[in-house]
């Protein structure tokens, strides 16, 4: 596949199209009066009771909240007028968000370090620097991942490769993180299909947690974690949901959600920058299936959060294995778990049902 | 204050009634026909991935979900028929959880270093040995903590002092956690003004990450990191939200929540058990008047979490510093903040207002 089209936004952001063979995007120019962004929206502070960052984004109190369908600022505009996209169509468009939680180039990646080592300063904090991005998967306003064609599907991962690679080569950008809120019930504030690019100038602390995880199983075992879990899945099997050549998805032993399938490719790579074509083809096909497992599980749509899981292939990130995590609050046909304080407060999971019959009914669907 | 009286419901659970002076509880039989108690009713299982214990409670999916007021099983119930708290009247009470995510006396404390040094297990799990108690903060159906007379909360902060010194006598339970989820908007199943009680017989995640950084500011300046962390605050100032002779509220300098507030005694303690008479009358006022100011923030009760963080004081704990955290999900009178993919797959908070700005609305009301 060609890489994509650039184009540039009214207030300077970037606007990347990638198109199915045989198709190139004809933006128009972006006539809307935008403010001017605000260089660096937001502040990381260091929090020392738990050694993590925290953004602390305070503009994006106005960013849109679910406007009706003919305001969307999603869908092709052709007028330049309208929308984030100024065309009178596109495949799938990637550009920044027009309220980033993190935007801009100066963040130090040994900030971390400094903010322990600087200790026992009070408090620690750092620019928000970093990258925001947003991805349309479609340009219809309605539908879902799961329903897109397979080329279609496949050319989103293509994107998702691409700006995985283009983050990855900027040294600020520490982690570069793929993922998709789906449903009103998780907050999601626009409904057309589309997901969002996180550049951390920081490793996240779920990250960091299992990294050290797996640098503690490295030292007393000699072997990866991620693929000796991956390993026992598969020789224990009553939690498997699908299969392939390549991949495998299985709801995980101690799942904490009410829905909870990983996807792992079966061979060890840090990201998708390192999946072969067919790998990748793969990927987007068993992907795309999970996602149709889901939708199947009621008769609603399932809402979701779908995170991959993506490592450099360097220092303290090398035992990494990239995968996608996909979780849903959805408990029952009527009810939604909510994080209360044994979950909030204390990250102390409680789930409602076995991994083994969750594995069961998406096994069956 | 004396202690409790005793009771036991129609399934053998404990029911403990704690009365304002010159009160005494009159119970009747519970006559309901409940079936028998499962005595293990959930399952640990150690996610190898994060280093964290997951309670899986299948049996929960069934438990009590909205009942209509009339049907309320925490309302004084005089015929022993329709309430867990069979008497005409009560002040507060406290009883196991029909529906427990832990219960039965059996785990082992060791089990989280067992856990370790079995690896390469694949899959380890454990007993969900442990306690599970509602709190009841008073007889009427509506109202909250923050409207209950002052003596009334006096006697809940009595009622949980008695329950942290009972449980955390029981060698097998590692950690106390008194906490109150109050609001639909978090998934309260019951209106009735009510909080809970859980000994974990694990160290819970956050507690966890909490004492390991304590520890190391310990080893790096000979210093308490969480009394540290008390004297910027108050040093600062600009996040302070109430103060007493006693005890200290503020939002904290990386809160993640919408609302957040951490409320410690200005001494450091261990938990409940280690206060003073005058603190513990301290600590009720304080407290009372932060959900005060809660639900004075909009024109309705702000849906909100209570963590009590309570430390043994030994071993690993033993750098703890006894404190509440509140937090609310509310970001405005109209929107909620939700806990989407950066802070459920990756825990990274993005906050959306500046603690300063929390802090200044908070101390105005």
């Amino acid at each position: 596949m060609s890489g994509p089209s650039r184009w540039t936004l009214a207030d300077g952001r970037e606007l990347l199209f990638f198109s199915l063979p045989g198709r190139a995007p004809a933006p128009v120019a972006d006539v809307r009066p935008l403010p001017p962004r605000d260089p660096e929206p937001s502040e990381l502070r260091f929090d020392r009771a738990t050694g993590q960052w925290v953004i602390i984004a305070a503009q994006r109190q106005d960013r849109t909240y679910k406007p009706p369908a003919e305001a969307c600022p999603l869908c092709p505009g052709p007028t330049g007028l309208t929308s984030e996209v100024p065309a009178p169509d596109y495949d799938v468009v990637v550009f920044e968000n027009r309220f980033p939680s993190l935007a801009g180039p100066g963040f130090r990646r040994d900030n971390d370090r400094s903010a322990r080592e600087t200790a026992p300063k009070s408090f620690v904090s750092a620019p928000g620097n970093g990258r925001c991005e947003v991805i349309c998967f479609s340009p219809d306003h309605t539908g879902s991942f799961a329903e897109l064609p397979a080329e279609h599907a496949r050319l989103v991962v293509q994107a998702w490769r691409h700006r995985t690679a283009e983050m990855l080569a900027r040294k600020e950008i520490e982690q570069v993180f793929c993922f998709e809120n789906r449903g009103e019930e998780i907050g999601v504030t626009l409904a057309h299909p589309h997901g969002q690019i996180y550049g951390y100038p920081y490793l996240t602390p779920r990250t960091a947690a299992m990294l050290a995880q797996a640098r503690e199983n490295r030292n007393a075992h000699g072997t990866n974690l991620f693929a000796d879990l991956l390993a026992a899945e598969v020789a224990d099997g009553s939690r498997i949901v699908a299969r392939t050549e390549r991949f495998t998805a299985f709801v995980p032993y101690a799942a904490r959600w009410p829905v909870e399938v990983h996807l792992y490719p079966n061979r060890r790579v840090h990201n998708l920058t390192d999946l072969t074509e067919d790998e990748l083809d793969d990927f987007a096909e068993i992907y795309r299936n999970l996602l149709g497992r889901f939708d199947r599980l009621y008769d609603a749509p399932l809402p979701y959060m779908a995170a991959l899981h993506q490592y450099r292939d360097e220092r303290e990130q090398a035992d990494g294995y990239f995968h996608v995590e996909l979780m849903s609050i959805r408990r029952s046909a009527t009810k939604l778990k909510y994080l209360a304080a044994s979950e909030s407060a204390m990250d102390a999971f409680i789930a409602d049902a076995t991994p083994e019959s969750v594995a069961a009914r998406l096994r069956a669907l």
